[in-house]
């Protein structure tokens, strides 16, 4: 056995995704922000709901809000209670949650279909298949360096998947 | 401090969502499938672009290959060279990797700007704004029981979020 080599701190890499995992990275973390999307908002609405254990979900609620994805309110009845309510940056959330709920509607619904529909507040429509550029198969969509990319990104970019088409 | 209570395995509960997570939910599974997307399939191209620990990659590799997200394959050129490939269940969590990235791009950018940009492969015009409900506020998208809802579920979802819009 190798001695774990100590990597970047995911915050620090120049990737999109990484950042987005450094913050909600821990899997009950998704689970909770789903759960104030649901409408629990008092802690032991997210520990009975959720079955999460009271400590866990203590040190999950204080990371979310000290990273803005929550904040944290007293109670307009009593003082000594608190919710913790989506910000805009959490609620932002939303559609990474949606697209991972229906992977999970697609591949793990064990022969029953999905639990939980999304249904269009105006129309009623089930909203379904949150893809990526409008239905394009992902094995051909392309990365590129965008603005915030570093040399190293930049590099790995260009060379790795020279253009196909022609460029915009 | 309060004993942890056991809680139900993710992949038992009623939602797509914890299902999806006891599946990619250690943060380093979806660095390793957006790397895959990016034209690595060798350990050594992983453990090299990843910066992840030898021993970390080897137990998130396997535990992809035994979920059916990634197959490996000998090489082609050395029956001592493996590659670790994307399977269809793996390339469907594209959609759910660029909406955590476009998530990262728009709340932890650094004010550079995103380093990746998803490019439409015919037309090259960027793929951005991946969004549940074609724009619609994430705060009004209706969850309503689908046909796998079990009995909890179904009621949660029928008695937290009464119908405001006449259903289609």
């Amino acid at each position: 056995m190798e001695a774990a080599m100590p990597s970047q701190p995911f915050a620090d890499m120049n990737c999109s995704l990484a950042r987005a995992l450094s913050v909600i990275g821990e899997r009950w973390s998704l689970l909770i922000i789903r759960e104030a999307v649901m409408g629990s908002s008092r802690f032991d609405e997210f520990h009975q709901r959720l079955g999460i254990a009271r400590n866990i979900l203590q040190t999950r609620l204080e990371a979310l809000v000290s990273d803005g994805i929550m904040r944290r309110e007293a109670s307009p009845q009593s003082a000594r209670v608190h919710h913790y309510i989506l910000t805009d940056r959490g609620w932002d959330l939303f559609h990474a949650i949606a697209a991972l709920m229906q992977w999970g509607d697609r591949w793990m619904d064990k022969g029953k279909g999905p639990p939980v529909v999304l249904v269009d507040p105006g129309t009623g429509a089930p909203i379904t298949s949150l893809k990526a550029g409008a239905g394009i198969d992902p094995r051909r969509i392309k990365l590129r360096p965008g603005p915030g990319a570093d040399k190293n990104t930049a590099r790995r970019l260009s060379a790795a998947q020279p253009v196909e088409a022609a460029s915009a």
